[in-house]
């Protein structure tokens, strides 16, 4: 009896582990892909062709995370069949580590993009409008993955709050690149590319808004990806 | 003694019927999802606006099902605590009904992008182009959810294989886009609304491209989804 109630806390105290183990790699992956997200907008802001190709070409390591993540959660739904707020939470990690492998692929293509700029003022255009819309997708992304590191769903919500401004700044980018290219028929190509990026850092933006919703089924157990944010604050805070 | 029998042989029927019903249902929720995209296409190439009223009004039941997917994957897990190739199919149903629903979204998007377009010879530009890349990605999903209803990994490789089609093709039109947008800055505008659809068409064909992978890895076991297509076909086929 005593032994068995030892091999149970230990079995225990070692699913809590592999549970913590889960948690802690998607945390891991979170961080390698907000310094992927900040070299790729720092490459862009500056004109870091290194820097840019250092992005570009390294995404293979926030893809081997997403995969070894998601056989450690099937090793653990298969082995400990986990139950109630276990099970969400690693239902959840699967979809967060491809919502984070996703960002990655924005981040990289930032990478490619930057590459592809040509020399010269082309680089410069709108450097301050896409640094500001790029630091607000990388305040939401950091939001997100601080609501989920504290299991804190008000701040979860509060952060998926802040898109509708990245959206707004994306809308008055394009709106401005336009101008540019009527303007400016030479620019096209360039301001396309510009636009790109700005495309691929509202992206990140949802794929962490995504990750705030996580946050919410995680703990109050209800599937909110569909509902406006006025209705999550409603039912939520 | 028979009556137990009898209870297993039940209760592994009603089993196998749940895990029947998710794999339907995610099959419903193709055809519904390869409906809109259909639509959407016909809308951006027969400037229905209607039609794309309709599509982009309607993406909230695509949107439902993936609810209700995942809500039935969960009690599974739960309830039935799968193991081996079961377990795969459900981890496996729960990340398809996420890109189907994105697919959704692209869908969704070039409803509202067609609706915004302005009348006249704004939307007949690169209307041939567009419908090939249309079709081509069309023809992508088809054949991704054909071979998860088949359970054939022949041929979902063989489907993956032609996403590489469907990128040239977009390559090629957003280059005869900027060369036009420079011609003749005024089409700027539209040109961007309908590169942007060309973005949704092409982002459609990628993640049928995923639904392939999630087919390699439900029969085989292995998750492939960054393995290069020759790699793929390699080990696999």
């Amino acid at each position: 009896m005593d032994d068995n109630l030892h091999l149970n806390q230990h079995t225990s105290q070692k699913y809590n582990e592999e549970l913590e183990d889960i948690r802690s790699r998607v945390l891991e992956m979170g961080g390698l892909v907000e310094a992927q997200c900040r070299k790729a907008l720092k490459a862009l802001v500056k004109s870091d062709i290194d820097l840019a190709e250092e992005v570009a070409t390294s995404d293979y390591k926030v893809n081997d995370m997403e995969v070894a993540i998601n056989a450690r959660c099937t090793d653990i739904l298969a082995l400990r069949q986990p139950a109630a707020s276990d099970l969400r939470v690693v239902v959840s990690i699967i979809r967060m580590a491809a919502d984070l492998e996703r960002i990655g692929d924005e981040a990289e293509k930032i990478g490619r993009l930057v590459k592809s700029l040509e020399k010269g003022r082309d680089r410069t255009t709108f450097r301050s409008e896409t640094k500001h819309l790029g630091k607000s997708a990388l305040s939401i992304l950091n939001g997100a993955l601080d609501a989920f590191a504290r299991m804190d769903v008000a701040a979860a919500i509060a952060t998926a709050a802040k898109d509708p401004e990245i959206d707004d700044e994306f809308e008055a980018l394009t709106r401005l690149s336009i101008t540019h290219m009527m303007e400016e028929p030479a620019s096209v190509k360039s301001l396309l590319k510009v636009n790109w990026c700005a495309r691929a850092l509202e992206r990140i933006g949802d794929h962490a808004v995504n990750i705030c919703e996580e946050v919410v089924y995680l703990v109050k157990g209800s599937d909110v990806r569909h509902l406006s944010l006025s209705e999550i604050q409603e039912r939520y805070l």
